[in-house]
């Protein structure tokens, strides 16, 4: 389970018994469905329902690839994209088949040099989009439909080709049936940027080499764990800290992780918290930063400029590699203390540094210590995360579930390039 | 040059002749060295200097290191570390040396991993830090001069590692002349983040084949050009724009580009404005947004959350490379209307329906035009951005070239670690 240190808030922000309450009766009221858009809450038993429905179809699609494909292109943009990236970024794991991403922008350079990367080597593609008809997405599924089809016929193409999207209705869910491509669902109750252990996330991952039933199962239980905990909830506390720092006039969350790996965890949850709470004029904004570079970039900044931050770091207990300081005659550097210490702790050492200086710079501090950055610690992590989000979006007085603004420059774009929808 | 379009500023901000003038100014005390921290301002003529100077000695070594390695491996943090990245992200150059950076954090996990990218390649190592006591470039250089020497003895390795360090004092230079590393200037008149057309980036950039000496010589002429513009300067009115609207309640500003492989320069333009407006309690926040991408992850919030957000958009005029939408029979995405037309074509024409739909929605758009994504468009946007950040920070009020605040935590490191500087 996720620790929750709040050693780096006390300075800055002592919740109330009422604020408390709020949270727990944001929390009681997602589990009850008398919340606001109820009918998009199914994140909350999605690795459940996934464990005892979907999964085995996704496991047998993945050996398919594994056994036919050196490549797997992701076609996916936003809550379709981003969580399988960030997973596979995070997690490492040595499958055989590359995954690349594409479909997600609209980038001549980008999309030949994806081509140029997959060369001539065998290939699947998984197309992502719940309706269809999400331009970048629909665009680069054409590039790729087309060098599949040109390259294997179109019966085998069509065996090549696995879409997750709608379960009914929608272009895409046409297409597949009657061209017979395998297709995955998009649950209706589950937004896209909950959607990672759907299908969405799930069929990349475990082509990628990630064993999705570990996941899952962790994922599940962490679940529970959180919506049985009724003293010190941290999902609960997580959101009423950020709102608390909010209506005290912070104006910027920053997510800190020194795992380099971390750098798409990072947009993942950005998408979580930034569309789900940036509306009706209101929300944090959510950035990311990866200590320890960044703070020799944006230290200066988060230290000594606007006091407007709120800082949220995530401090993994153990490493997955190793390797020790060593020695150097000379010790020109004045390192030689360090001498046989682990990076790891030398890594740790430094997070109680940074978090001593920002507070004592005005900065608050919230810390999710997790045991380790395994397929675990990433079920940890997106559950804690989606379920804490929610509460908060509750609990800033927002729908966390829609996003209409995401359709003002779309309508925009539809006008100018003169397509029809 | 690069042109500035303010049609998405109108609506919020009318700079009047004051604002003007004080940029003028401030532009002025730049060029005359009687602004704050004058002697920090070598930036402004470091092109023409490298050109006439040191560049010989690092084309010299970037073809040593071409006719000996495969892999060069760059240590540095900050502004020893992100320009080169920047660079070679957003140009891509098809070199045969590739370019590992490390020395950037304190992850183990990352460093393993570049030591497995590394593999039993031939390769050398670019160490870069003024002072020779950084702790992550230090840390990070024990492990590779100690790769170096156990692969090549210790006499061949001295002769595979390149110094970039103070010209005469320091650490790193002390053990570089006992050790004879053929050593390149970090100059005392740039600071780290002004520092990528110094051989701090430059050396980098060269191996991984980078036309520098066209990269300089653009550079310098863009600088000449910039600075004896005296009617509508692009770089004074991007700063008096940027002051106009923080002072008038914004608190991020977000850099938004269509290119993937401009990522990294969205990092280095972080730490240019943040590290150099960051201060004294002031600053706009800065973040970098993929478009489209992140519009569907972060432009929910861009659209329609807390109005404090200024977007600052860069937009090619050519594409590096070409890709038409493929026909597709079904035509079931409703996308058949596009289908011939450029990928370019149709991200330009997005580009407009974005700044549309976020300037109707209260964030005000500047966007800056940049003829190609190549040498002379990196030359160009590094030296426009420079010159703006200094401008802007002497409006702000701030002295634009010093980083006080990351000692902070680097004082609370040595205390925790129980190591001496």
């Amino acid at each position: 389970m996720i620790r929750l240190d709040l050693t780096g808030t006390e300075k800055y922000c002592s919740l109330t018994d009422e604020e408390l309450r709020a949270a727990a009766a944001a929390h009681r009221s997602l589990l009850e469905g008398t919340g606001v858009e109820s009918d998009k809450t199914g994140w909350l038993t999605l690795a459940d329902r996934i464990l005892t429905g979907e999964c085995r179809d996704i496991l047998a699609a993945a050996e398919k690839i594994k056994s036919d494909s050196k490549v797997l292109v992701v076609l996916g943009i936003g809550g379709s994209y981003l969580g399988a990236r960030a997973a596979i970024e995070m997690l490492q794991p040595e499958g055989d088949v590359e995954i690349l991403f594409a479909g997600n922008g609209l980038s001549p350079t980008y999309i030949r040099n994806v081509i140029r990367t997959l060369g001539d080597r065998d290939f699947s593609v998984n197309v992502i989009s719940k309706s269809g008809t999400t331009m970048e997405t629909s665009l680069g599924f054409r590039v790729f439909k087309d060098l599949l089809e040109k390259k294997y016929g179109e019966a085998e193409a069509a065996k090549r080709i696995y879409a997750t999207t709608d379960a009914v209705k929608g272009a895409l869910k046409g297409l597949s049936d009657r061209k017979g491509y395998t297709t995955f669902v998009v649950p209706d109750d589950v937004g896209g940027r909950f959607s990672v252990l759907s299908a969405v996330g799930l069929l990349p991952m475990a082509v990628a080499g990630i064993d999705i039933v570990n996941v899952l199962t962790v994922a599940a239980r962490t679940m529970k764990e959180l919506n049985e905990c009724t003293e010190g909830n941290p999902a609960e506390i997580y959101a009423a800290v950020r709102q608390n720092l909010y209506r005290s006039g912070k104006a910027i969350e920053i997510l800190a992780c020194f795992e380099p790996c971390f750098r798409f965890m990072g947009e993942w949850w950005k998408q979580l918290y930034g569309e789900s709470e940036g509306k009706d004029g209101k929300g944090l904004f959510p950035a990311y930063v990866e200590y320890t570079a960044d703070l020799h970039s944006m230290g200066q900044m988060i230290q000594d400029g606007e006091r407007n931050i709120v800082e949220t770091a995530i401090l993994f207990d153990t490493d997955r590699q190793q390797i020790s300081v060593p020695d150097e005659a000379s010790n020109a550097d004045g390192f030689g203390g360090l001498v046989g210490r682990t990076f790891g702790d030398v890594c740790r050492v430094v997070a109680d540094a940074v978090r001593e200086a920002h507070v004592d710079g005005g900065v608050p501090n919230v810390r999710l210590n997790v045991e380790a950055c395994d397929e675990a610690g990433f079920a940890q992590i997106v559950t804690f995360f989606e379920l804490s989000c929610a509460i908060s979006g509750y609990l800033e007085g927002v729908n966390p579930f829609n996003q209409p603004g995401v359709e003002v420059y779309k309508a925009n774009m539809i006008r100018r390039l003169g397509t029809k929808k």
